[in-house]
Order: C-alpha cells, then sequence, then structure tokens
C-alpha cells in the first residue's frame, strides 16, 4: 500500500496551493480528486485574482502545470471513505487504498441548484452562483437573486450598487436575514421582492434573457440579464463521516488559524472550511498554511 | 481635504489585494505607499505564489497592472502619522492630509541587516532572508544560517533537509531556541554549529563565495554557496503610534480573522500583522478579507 506524508483530498485552488507547499517542505505528496479545479473551473472570468485576468480554469490550468515540477502523485478518482487507524489515515478508493501520516480535505462545496429548465445551460451565460465574483459584469444591467436567506440578502444590497434594477426572487413570505440587510433591501429604490415567488424556467438561447415564475400563485415573466442563485452550498464532507471532525452548523468543517481541524494530524482548507470568505486567493492561502501546518505536525513527532 | 472610504497603507501583495477588493466592492480607494511592491520586490525567484514562476518584482508589476483597470488613487509619498478623529481617520504626508472612514495597515516588515560588508550587494544572489522562498536554490549546496532564534533555527532544519552542509553561526553560546529545535539541530548530520561566532564579511563577487568570521575570537573563513540572515525582522508600525492599536509582544499588529484590530475600523493584513506564515498568498489573501470586512463595517454604519 502506497504511504504518504500528506494526503490532500480535492485540487482546486486550495488543493493545488497545498500540494505545491507540501512538496517545496519535502513531503511525499499524494492529491486525491476526481477532477483537476473544482467550482472554479465554472467562474467565466476570474478578476479578483491579484495579478491575474482570465477565466478560473486557465488559473486552474497554470496551477497545475506549476505543480508539475515537483514530485507529487495525482491520484484521479472518487474517495469513498476516510479512516484513522492510530496515527495513520486511510485514503479508500474504489480500486486501491493509500495510507497518510496527514490528512488535508479540501473538497470544497458544491452549490445547491435550483432544478429548473434552462440553468444547467446558461451557467456562465448570465447566471451564477456568486455575487463577489460575477457582479461587476452586471453594471447597469437588471438582475434577480434567488434566494431568502442572509446570504441572498447580502448579494442583493451587494447589487444594488452596481446594477440598475434587483429583483429578489423568495418562496416565503419573510426574507430570512438579519433585520438590517431586510431594511436596507426594502429602502433600496432599485429593488423588488417578490415574495410566493417559485421559478419554474430561466429563459435565454445564448445569454439569460428573463425568468419565469409563479408568484403568489400567478405565472409571470421578467425580463433580466442576469439571475443570481443563491439558495445555499454544500460543504463535501461526506466521505468523513468516520474520522468524525467537528463541524460548524451548516456542516463546514471546523478549523483554528492554522487549519488544524479537532482531528491530530487532519487538516481543512478552503470552501470546505468554516472561514465565512469562499474566494479563490483565501482558499490558495488557506492551502499554504495547511500544508506548512501538516508539515510542523510530522515534524514534532518524530522527536 | 480628500476624503476616501478607506486609505491602505502599503502597496505590497496585501495592499494590493486589498485595493482590488475594495475597488470593486464600490468603495472610493487609495493607495498610500513609498513604492510599489515592499519586500516581495526583493524576491529573485517567486516559486510558491501558484500559477506563476517569475521574480517578485514581475508578480508585482501584474498586480499592479491588474489594478490600473480600476479607479484608485496611488498616492507615491512617505506617510508621518496616522490619526482618529471621531470616527474618521486622518492620514498624513508631507504635502497633504487625507481622511478615510476606515484604515487599512499593509506596511510590512522590514529584516534586520547584518550590517556587514558585501552584505547589500549580494541579496539575491545567495544571500536570502527567506529560507521558505529560497531553501530549495541551495539543494545539494553549503549554506550558513546566522542567527540563534528559533526562527533561526527552524529555518537551519528545513534546510538540512535540502542543502549538503548547514552551517549555524551564531554569537551567544548557547542557542535561544526551543529545546526539541536545539536537539534536532544537534542531531542532525550535515549541521556545524558555530558558536561565539561573529560575522565579519560576506565574500563573493557575482554571487555569495564564502563568509568570513571571528569564532571565539580568532578569525576564519568559510566556503558557502549561500547565506541565510535570520537576525529578526522589524513590523512597520512607527506610524500607528497615536491610534495605538495593540501589539503583540514582537510588535506586531494583533488581527482577528477579520483583520480587525483593537480600534474599531482600522484593519491590518500581511507581514505587518501577528499571523505567524509570513507568505506572499497569505498576505494576498489577508488584503481581500481586510478589504471586505472594511466594506462591511461602513455598510453596518449606515442603517
Amino acid at each position: 500500500m502506497n504511504s504518504y506524508d500528506i494526503i490532500i483530498i480535492g485540487a482546486g485552488p486550495a488543493g493545488l496551493t497545498a500540494g505545491l507547499y507540501a512538496a517545496r517542505e519535502g513531503m511525499k505528496t499524494a492529491i486525491v480528486s476526481k477532477d483537476i479545479g473544482g467550482t472554479t473551473n465554472s467562474i467565466l472570468m476570474l478578476e479578483n485574482w491579484p495579478g491575474f485576468t482570465g477565466s478560473g480554469s486557465q488559473l486552474i490550468k497554470q496551477m497545475h502545470e506549476h505543480l508539475k515540477k515537483y514530485e507529487i502523485d495525482f491520484i484521479m478518482g472518487d474517495v469513498e471513505s476516510l479512516s484513522k487507524k492510530g496515527d495513520s489515515f486511510s485514503v479508500k478508493l474504489k480500486k486501491q487504498e493509500i495510507n497518510g501520516k496527514t490528512l488535508l480535505l479540501t473538497t470544497g462545496t458544491e452549490r445547491k441548484r435550483l432544478e429548473v429548465p434552462g440553468e444547467k445551460e446558461l451557467v456562465g451565460k448570465g447566471i451564477s452562483y456568486c455575487v463577489t465574483c460575477d457582479a461587476f459584469f452586471f453594471k447597469g444591467k437588471t438582475v434577480a437573486v434567488v434566494g431568502g436567506s442572509d446570504c441572498a440578502a447580502t448579494s442583493a444590497i451587494a447589487l444594488t450598487n452596481i446594477a440598475k434594477k434587483v429583483y429578489v426572487i423568495y418562496r416565503g413570505e419573510k426574507l430570512r436575514c438579519e433585520d438590517i440587510n431586510s431594511k436596507r433591501l426594502e429602502d433600496a429604490q432599485n429593488v423588488e421582492i417578490l415574495y410566493k415567488a417559485i421559478p419554474l424556467e430561466i429563459m435565454g438561447d445564448e445569454k439569460v434573457e428573463g425568468i419565469r415564475l409563479k408568484v403568489d400563485g400567478k405565472e409571470k415573466e421578467l425580463h433580466l440579464d442576469g439571475v443570481f442563485i443563491e439558495v445555499g452550498s454544500n460543504p463535501l464532507t461526506k466521505i468523513t463521516a468516520k474520522v468524525n471532525p467537528k463541524l460548524d452548523k451548516e456542516g463546514h468543517i471546523l478549523v483554528d488559524e492554522n487549519m488544524k481541524t479537532s482531528i491530530e494530524g487532519f487538516f481543512a482548507a478552503g470552501d470546505v472550511t468554516s472561514h465565512k470568505l469562499k474566494q479563490v486567493i483565501v482558499a490558495a492561502s488557506q492551502g499554504a498554511i495547511a500544508a506548512k501546518s501538516a508539515s510542523s505536525y510530522i515534524k514534532n513527532k518524530i522527536k
């Protein structure tokens, strides 16, 4: 069975940066992932990685190329489960099992989809799951935010400064957000909140042209340039069940400032963690910190 | 007097990334600095910024170009002092004073120099102030670490895995480091510790060739490929005296995970903060987080 100093699960910005730092620390390193890049690949135009302009997948390609200079085993596949035996971690894939002195989870999150017609086809063509990433494209345009959480509300508030008009489409009768954000949305002159509103279809051929929805039982169509879907996201932690690290109430892995989880030798970085700012640059930084912490952890054990 | 939503002091990776995020948040943004890039400019080969290979100054140039797409006032000059008047911060330069609703300090640190002949001339030509950045260049080579702190010791330990031979040059009689690190250094087969050793000159024309030093009163020369100077660094916080944020015992600005200092509306990011891992990618991430925090701070005040 192959043994590593560190097994990194996930190959987005956190995992790739961790791989870079781990290899440079002289650690025997494996990166296990079903793809290279994760959700970053879906960013059409990544404008907030300093010094870079291009798509998310272009940045990932550059990172991947960078890592080829180092001895890192890339193992492409789905992880079925993780376990800890004594001081060692075991990572089980379909056809093999590998061992690691340390484990670093960088599996990210999976955005919840609306599951309506048109959604899949128009992602990156006017449909976005990230206001921070993409709001700027909708300067002076008409957009909708679907969702009623605080996250949806703050997304809509952020858009009021950029877009001409912002619809908030929410199936409930009252936004599930902080009072202050609710008040801000009501006060904003270019916001219209549609309650008891259920999206039926996102319309458009080449790009988003509008949304068809049911508002309080009646069908309605809105002309739109963009739709931000903010119905939540799920951190991808299912494989950690047996190792059982502490999670926050939304299911993110709890980490300290050194990216340590509650389990000795087990680290996490990127969107799967409890850190609030889900950004490529933050994930990469966390990957670097986690790799350094894992390296220190091993050095401290070999006394 | 010019007024800004955020005044960022310093234009290294933390300051530039903060500027990018602040501008994208729609904040009226100023970056005040005596140069663009700070200590990052002195990194000959930056190999641990994921997806990039080149010098530190090349990365800085790319970041600077990136920021030109946004409305950001770059004010080149030395800040003389900062002060807080009510809810507003004042930044005093030689010829002007500007106001900010928030302030972000990203002034970094200044590495302490040995102040010996040859040092200034050979920086980046075999002399380095950063083992994490540059150790890899000395694979199989002979190097010295100057210093006796825990930081110097861990630097030397890291080098034992990469270099052929590592000298530790320290003026004292006992390393000022954790026992465990001291023991590791003594145990390492390729380490030689010179106590009561005072560097007199770093020798070399195009690149480092050796060091002349006095060991226990006797002059001695070592042939070397590289010298790591680890005699400490000073966070650049002098201008904050009047605002008086809480510092750690080494004088770094104490920040929480959102980059807030102990003073309302005052944020810090990068090497000037108390975070242990002084890396370009970490500084950039902290800049992003700080700008987002400053934006939230302003939004929460305008109720």
